[in-house]
């Protein structure tokens, strides 16, 4: 059963461009990686406080998903991710979801 | 630029069954919507309270997307929705998001 693995992300307001820059100088190391179909960033609303981003992987199970949180290329692709904290408020919030229909 | 929308349930616990048979017996109305191009219904962790669910259509543009609510076969699609509400708290929650990368 496919996968999609979202993480959604505060973005402070006016923090929009630098955040969108950090994923697309982002080196993923995703695409040799088993089960791993296809990645997107999306951006939702804003509101007063932020603006909503999300990141949107899609896998062929759970399964992949959870290897690839296990592995190398994982530790890699997330290398210095905590330096971007002042862009957004609290924490990345994760949500897995099977594709059920 | 592409679009999702998403609308997210919590679906009562015990419930998950026959919200998901209102989905698989649904009559979308979607194929012919110009800018559609897929739907799927995601199922989401369970807490101690309920079942996170999410539709997930996906469109060419978001102008396509408020078209097709404002459109006959959103009317259609959505008549006698009202009356699954007890397999849910609360609202369905909307969320949009233009696919930017």
């Amino acid at each position: 059963m496919k996968y999609i693995a979202m993480n959604r992300f505060k973005i402070i307001l006016g923090k929009e461009e630098e955040f969108e820059q950090v994923w697309r100088t982002r080196e993923t190391y995703l695409d040799e990686v088993k089960g791993f179909k296809e990645f997107h960033l999306l951006k939702g609303e804003s509101n007063e406080e932020y603006t909503l981003y999300s990141s949107h992987s899609v896998w062929d199970s759970k399964d992949d998903f959870i290897s690839w949180t296990k592995s190398e290329s994982f530790k890699k692709a997330h290398r210095g991710a905590g330096k971007n904290k002042p862009l957004y408020i609290g924490r990345p919030m994760f949500e897995g979801f099977d594709v059920i229909l």
